[in-house]
């Protein structure tokens, strides 16, 4: 067993796989279906050239309600000349449709012409013929429908590899086609393993993970066209995941073993690989998602015996939910592309500004997941969160930047290429909030999409948002800077860091800070004096944090020496991590804001509230985009659901703090 | 009745729609439905926003294999100072996801320790802890994985109105739920009517029509989100359409009634809907499909009395399947997004170039079929087919370009705004050939697919694309231009229309003209010679078509007077309709192209070889965009299909005719 992973460039592991399905003659479209054409074609993927049996139309066809004529006997016809036709042979009604009869080669539409009945009625003329007459000619062929106007049998309807769409079946049964042959959809096995994992709905203890990869996973396959299998979880044993995915090898194109593609000591996939079959590839150098399997098993194993002449494709997928995602983005859609004989999948790409400096591995195509949004006239790109793990990344994601393989990261303002998950129009239409981040912010996001506006923020602290300002990098930024000389928020620093810059803030919420303890409040605190009771444990947040700001600015107006608190030092770098320290009894109390209590079901006590304003540059706050941002903070609606989380008062929102 | 519709502004008659809609309390979301958290949620529209019940991770977890500890204990560890850590309560061996000992803070990776046990072993170190030497310090919460990382209990996961990703499914599912709560499908019913109509498949007379709208209509429906029901078709008969409208009203959110919606004497829609409930508009200044009828209906009939407390809208949808279409896109889009609580769709949207003039009502908002491609740096926008009846417009469409209401028409060259079928880069990697259209050019465009470029052609005759080319509006032209004084193709008129560009001509093909006569050739025409003979029918093409160039050619050779063929100056306007009028019996043979008579089933006598050139301007010819075309004219597989096609020679396939 090998601990350590050789990781291959992505493009070598790419080939390697094409190589080996080349080999095995899987390197081409899947076995031809035919299907009936009905709107369930819709999507598939054409698996031959569509030639037309019947032209369309298929006769020479009156494209108006009027009277069909030869058009040489209109000649001359002026408005101060009429020219009288007899109903008959020569002019006959017909209906938009209708064949033109064989004497006829042009129509007159039905408004065109004046009737000479004895009633003077248009609409009788159709029923009792006698004359009409007209005041302008026709040319040939004008307002017919000339046969093969659409479609001449025999011409080419549509190309091999079409994904249909609604007017391609239109299109084929005009052509005279009651089915259509399209690429059978690849079936796809989908197995997680892992001893760990728990089913969706299934009971959490610590150290239990949710298993929801393979409904990720599945619902790529069927987007990309693909017919996905979700397995059972397979425990962490050998046997059993060999035995598995040998079934799963007999009835599907491709198999994906989910997890257990590391180099751990219970990470079985590569092992299983080798046995089944080939293992091509073991690690890729790409982030997030290096520790990938590929490797080729074979299939209809009888009495024990591999056949070797009916090989499959099988990718080990990494655990984690954004590696996982992305493996099957890199190395599955390729191949589904193939199978299915259409172009890949691909996404708009724009060049945007990046919003800070991104460390990366020089050997790895990196993979970033970023909020995209137009400030002034910059596209710009703001990372979110790199954790594999993060999965609420790639739903908040506006596209995925690429920092390419050879590059030791790249520095806040560099362009980069970013692969867009929207329309551009959709970002125009962005709001790009950079800063601290706040619940009330996630609520101002769905009332501004009822003003077709869409809220997209990054998180980099307050001190984080304002430089953004200041680069000219977010519309605008949220901020709960607490001065700890005056107790004032947020003015000071703005005249710091937005030194020439006019702009206006508005306060938006006052937001409890207090303690957190357990239910019941075992230890009976109450405040911050109690802190130095010997018998109770705090835990801190760390340096330079707003919450850590505000408890030492407290404590020292009220002369409490950090020394006398037991755990001063203990430092959490979130809310929650504190919240969780006093939930899991490691801490009896611990300062933050009430959500996060209510998260882990502690008891809160308000001490004091902060205010969190929004920073905004006067051109912005006067621009029609962010209009509706305003509009939101007049909106009871909106007020009354801020009100309604825990530990918010929204008596000061839309006040004006500061305007230059 | 009245015959001509009143034709209102489409805003209007958005409005109208709109506020009956209001009235009626359906301008709002349907009913919501809980549905399982499987695959079959994507694309689904959350009804509500999705809050966490549960953080992600749920418990402070190792981000790596490798050690717990508490980062306090490796500070000032140094590749010169190793610090060595008991294993036991200190340092204790984690797999990736498992939960940190409540003593730990932080992770050090396997691959940063050294084993300390007899047999130096790390990988015996974890079974047989003793000790573990380090060289390097761990921060606070290094590869750890802090609780709610990913997601924190009681946050916004998802907003109301999303369309479901793939990894939105498992950001729900992470949070904590098993269920989600999403918009019902809006039901739609699709009556097809007409007594002209027959079903997919069926038998065609002159006069039927293929009734294959339905189809289109329903797969636009289940695109937009919808539950589409077709219906059969129901004849031309008022109390019969009635009687399954009111059906139809019973159970679906919205009725489409498709034809009958114009003004002819068979068109019942507008009495339907005035006889079941209320008619708001009858014509839309949109073109096509200005004969679009809005209105609203009343469910529930009982004993024959309407209830006037349940409305749901009908749409009256013209006939012609572009018209057809397009007033699904323009009226039932926006309510299907209203009804699904979800952005309406929206394509993205470029300035392109109009390559031709187009004349427009100007009380009309013009949808305009459009081809695009890049041409320089130019992004040229040629209109495709304007008939309402040609739904291969809306297959080959690459976009849909507006001339909005109040002007009329626009010049070529002028800016026009395009909403795009296809991505830009789909777009840059199309090459633009404008000019006479030839078979083997669909042909060609498979083969190029294979090498990821696109064809998009234009039918503009051989002069209009030499004319595009001069423009700097197409990479290349298809032509053959016969001089009629030196029988030569192409190049004299190249030097004429291209006078100071250099230019490559290259020969495509030979292809055969010749006479289409009935199956047994009942006059026994062998030449043009026989065209004189009195008994034999004669039918031409129109003055300047190439067909017509090439026939007079070959006449005024043989001293054969025109005056002598009996029909010379019965003219059709393409190759099928010479072939109709022989098939019909209204002529005894017709000159033009092998495919048109095969196409008809008629016999083919080939008399003439008239070549077909590419011409490209040399910056073109020498970019790497049309290489492959290149290619594709030496590959042995192109030719082999080319040559298969009737009267088709590729014996000059890919001669250099001119190089400048």
């Amino acid at each position: 067993m090998s601990i350590y992973l050789h990781d291959i460039p992505l493009p070598e592991a790419q080939a390697r796989l094409k190589q080996a399905l080349q080999d095995a003659g899987l390197w081409r479209g899947l076995r031809i279906e035919t299907i009936p054409l009905d709107e369930n074609a819709l999507g598939r993927v054409t698996a031959e050239a569509i030639w037309a049996r019947l032209s369309s139309p298929h006769y020479h066809a009156s494209a108006m309600d009027g009277f069909a004529v030869r058009a040489a006997s209109t000649n001359g016809a002026l408005p101060s000349q009429p020219i009288t036709l007899q109903i008959g042979p020569g002019a006959q009604y017909v209906d938009t449709g209708d064949p033109l009869p064989g004497w006829a080669n042009a129509v007159i539409p039905i408004e065109n012409v004046e009737s000479l009945n004895e009633h003077g009625d248009i609409t009788a003329a159709i029923r009792e013929p006698f004359a009409i007459r007209l005041r302008a000619s026709v040319a040939p062929w004008g307002h017919v429908r000339p046969l093969g106007e659409d479609i001449v049998a025999t011409q080419l309807v549509l190309p091999a590899g079409r994904v249909l769409k609604p007017a391609d079946l239109g299109a084929i049964a005009a052509a005279g086609h009651e089915r259509v042959r399209v690429a059978r959809k690849p079936r796809v096995a989908i197995l997680p393993t892992g001893t760990e994992l728990v089913p969706i709905g299934g009971h959490l203890q610590a150290g239990d993970i949710l298993e929801y990869n393979s409904l990720v996973l599945a619902a790529q396959i069927k987007s990309m066209g693909g017919e996905p299998t979700r397995y059972p979880i397979t425990k962490d044993e050998f046997d059993l995941i060999c035995e598995r995915v040998q079934q799963a090898a007999q009835a599907h194109d491709l198999v994906l073993l989910n997890a257990g593609s590391s180099a751990g000591a219970e990470d079985f996939s590569a092992r299983v690989v080798e046995k089944l079959g080939q293992l091509l590839v073991h690690g890729v150098a790409v982030r997030p998602g290096h520790p990938v399997i590929l490797g080729m098993i074979h299939r209809n194993v009888e009495n024990g015996t591999p056949d070797p002449s009916h090989l499959i494709p099988i990718i080990g997928v990494p655990g984690y939910p954004v590696s996982a995602a992305l493996t099957v983005d890199i190395f599955v859609e390729p191949l589904m592309a193939t199978w299915l004989g259409r172009r890949p999948l691909e996404l708009p790409t724009e060049t945007a500004i990046l919003t800070r400096k991104i460390v990366s591995p020089a050997g790895d195509d990196d993979y970033l997941r970023v909020a995209v949004g137009k400030v002034g006239d910059k596209l710009l790109a703001a990372p979110l969160s790199r954790g594999a793990g993060v999965i609420t990344s790639l739903v908040q994601a506006d596209g995925l930047a690429l920092i390419p393989r050879g590059a030791q990261g790249m520095e806040a303002g560099e362009k980069v290429q970013v692969r867009l998950y929207r329309s551009r129009s959709e970002i125009e239409r962005t709001i790009f909030c950079i800063g601290s981040h706040d619940l009330t912010l996630d609520l101002m996001s769905q009332f501004l999409a009822e003003h077709d506006r869409r809220l997209a923020s990054a998180n980099v602290g307050s001190q984080g948002g304002l430089i953004a300002l200041r680069r000219g990098e977010a519309h605008l930024a949220g901020s709960h800077l607490l001065n700890p000389e005056t107790g004032e928020y947020n003015i000071s620093y703005v005249r710091q860091y937005l030194p020439n810059i006019p702009v206006r803030v508005v306060a938006l919420v006052g937001r409890d800070q207090g303690l957190m303890v357990r239910r019941g409040n075992p230890k009976g605190v109450k405040g911050l004096e109690d802190l130095a009771r010997p018998e109770v444990q705090f835990v801190n947040r760390q340096r330079g944090a707003g919450t850590r700001v505000l408890l030492d600015y407290h404590l020292n107006r009220m002369s409490i020496q950090p020394e006398r608190i037991a755990g001063y030092s203990q430092e959490e770098y979130t809310h929650l991590g504190v919240a969780a320290a006093v939930a899991s009894g490691r801490a009896d109390c611990g300062m933050g804001i009430a959500a996060a209590a209510q998260a882990l079901d502690l008891e809160f006590i308000p001490l004091f509230q902060e205010r969190y304003d929004l920073v905004i540059p006067k051109p912005f706050a006067e621009d029609a985009l962010l209009a509706p941002l305003f509009e939101v903070l007049t909106d009871r609606r909106f007020r009354e659901a801020v009100a309604q989380l825990p530990g918010y008062d929204v008596s000061v929102m839309g006040i004006v703090v500061l305007e230059d």
